[in-house]
């Protein structure tokens, strides 16, 4: 079996590795002969939209899935009406338009943070007066890591985020004062069967992940957040792994935004849980039996941005499990993880303490 | 960094996928297109002893190293000369050759069965008098997974073994009647840093290793076999993984072979311990920090040998972490291996019942 994958940053490199055990191959789609996944597997050079390279993909493959949520919906749509396009189109779309996506939220009854349409700057005040300040100027499309987002503390801040980021279309969201940040990783097989990993609790610096822990134990959280994704998973009549960050607020969750697809927060699952998502993803869309996503112990996963410890200074700490991408360094990218795996909470987070000292050093 | 392996079959196949996550490239020496190690990296279409081949990969990598022992000693001195090429060439060579080997290990006091050189009939004779019945002729070289090897029962079998096996120089070694077969793998990193797994459990079947289970405890045994191998570490000033298989006679030790790479017994180490046989196979000739080879449960490894159940049959077990090698089937061949790691013996034990099942279904 030859799987299909539509960009080859280090989730696709680290799909493919979690692959080729189950003696799958993979084939990607990128524009760099040397992204991460082409270090792995082979490399279809080409953008997203371009439909000669993506048809060509599709004829090599058995099924096609993605590992970036900005692949084109237009550009794909003929290639998954004859092949098997996983996680489905229709979810792919949802998740590139934060309106779109809020409105399904609001449809299915998940919490989300008031939000409006922003096309005019009279919208945006409108909005800001009806929603209140603090709020967030989001560009509806391509935001990640922080990217194309403006927080707005007052009125009087309205003008500038417009004038940055006034020539998309936005959302404009309530600010959610929260006490914590989770995530929940869930994979339904085409078969039906589904299955949800704990909760991990995620720190993000300057709008990027820097560290996540799991399981972030919360009966109440947990049971809420898996009948969410639930219900996103029958109304795309899912197959793949289902990311959806939340807010906590006063004990409740409240969505912020979902990623169809495997996602940094549920990396500590290579080592920290019995199948990884990136296992997980790729038996479900195979619709093969999907694998226990128990933990094993009490896991913290950081990431490396914009520079890497020396390997040296990595590997000396006991216990630690390295992930580097291959990637040229440069500020703000993510360049890899590390994962460590404890057997209490207490000693996680005396591992993670010392791996974000490294981090920094 | 970027390393090349010598040989493309599943080991260097899994050393590969070990090695990626710390960073690291890897370019094959190998036959086929369609190797194993082939289908997760680059390789140079070669045979073994070809010197150009050889020195291709020399010049692309930082470190050599070999995953099969039939390397020729004397195609590979030119590169070892002006690369870091680990283990070293003269582990290689012992390991070629039954009689170097046996000799070294009495050397260096670690115990062998009885054995002799044979090249003629009248040796054949002379060794199966001296050392008795039942012995075991094997050809010096290029012996694997029991082939190049008689039984002699009574001395009436030495007529039909040698007509087999006569055209090679050979050994005869006296038959150990064991109780337990069991290896050590050890590794050696070119700081000297040492570690040792804890000793697996091996069973054979016509020669071909059909399932192992780690640890094996046996403090006494754990002890010696270490010693044996620090002798060899400090003979060769070793860098890399070096696996040692033993019979167990009575509680003592007796060397049956050694291997200078990671070991189809060590395949538990991916899922069992807390750092695999494969990464501190290139943690330690990188000259990194080695990882903890503490097991972290207890486990089971069982070898799928000239067919592979269906992906389908073997994930639906609970636990069960499948690696196929991407091989084509055929009588003999090692085509994949399945691990489980249980909370206790009891329940290992179960599995590998239900895993044995499986694979004769």
């Amino acid at each position: 079996m030859k799987i299909g994958i539509i960009g080859a940053g280090q989730l696709g490199r680290m799909l493919a590795l979690a692959g080729y055990p189950l003696g799958l191959r993979f084939v990607f789609v990128d524009q760099s002969e040397d992204a991460p996944g082409a270090q792995v597997g082979r490399i279809i050079c080409g953008a997203f939209d371009d439909e000669t390279k993506l048809a060509q993909l599709a004829d090599e493959v058995d099924v096609i899935t993605f590992d970036v949520e900005n692949v084109p919906v237009e550009a794909v749509r003929g290639i998954a009406a004859r092949k098997a396009f996983l996680p489905p189109v229709s979810a792919l779309g949802a998740s590139q338009d934060r309106l779109h996506e809020k409105t399904l939220f609001a449809r299915l009854k998940i919490p989300t943070p008031p939000f409006a349409a922003v096309d005019t700057f009279d919208d945006l005040q409108k909005a800001a007066r009806e929603i209140g300040v603090p709020g967030v100027l989001k560009t509806r499309r391509l935001g990640y890591d922080g990217r194309g987002q403006r927080l707005i503390r007052k009125m009087s801040d309205l003008d500038e985020a417009w004038q940055t980021l006034g020539s998309v279309p936005l959302i404009y969201e309530g600010f959610v004062d929260f006490s914590r940040e989770v995530s929940l990783i869930g994979v339904r097989s085409t078969t039906g069967e589904t299955r949800f990993y704990p909760l991990s609790a995620n720190t993000h610096e300057g709008g990027i992940l820097r560290y996540s822990v799991a399981p972030y134990r919360n009966a109440p959280l947990q049971k809420q957040a898996e009948q969410y994704l639930k219900r996103l998973f029958k109304h795309f009549d899912y197959a793949g792994v289902l990311t959806v960050e939340f807010f906590v607020k006063r004990g409740r969750l409240i969505a912020n935004e979902m990623a169809p697809r495997v996602h940094n927060s549920g990396h500590w699952t290579i080592e920290g849980a019995h199948t990884s998502q990136f296992e997980n993803h790729i038996r479900a869309i195979l619709g093969l039996p999907l694998g226990s996503t128990s933990p094993i112990g009490h896991s913290a996963m950081v990431n490396f941005i914009g520079e890497l410890p020396t390997l040296r200074n990595i590997l000396r700490i006991p216990g630690v499990h390295f992930h580097s991408y291959g990637k040229e360094p440069r500020p703000n990218r993510k360049l890899g993880h590390c994962t460590v795996v404890a057997a209490s909470a207490g000693a996680r987070d005396r591992a993670l303490r010392q791996l974000l000292r490294l981090k920094s050093a």
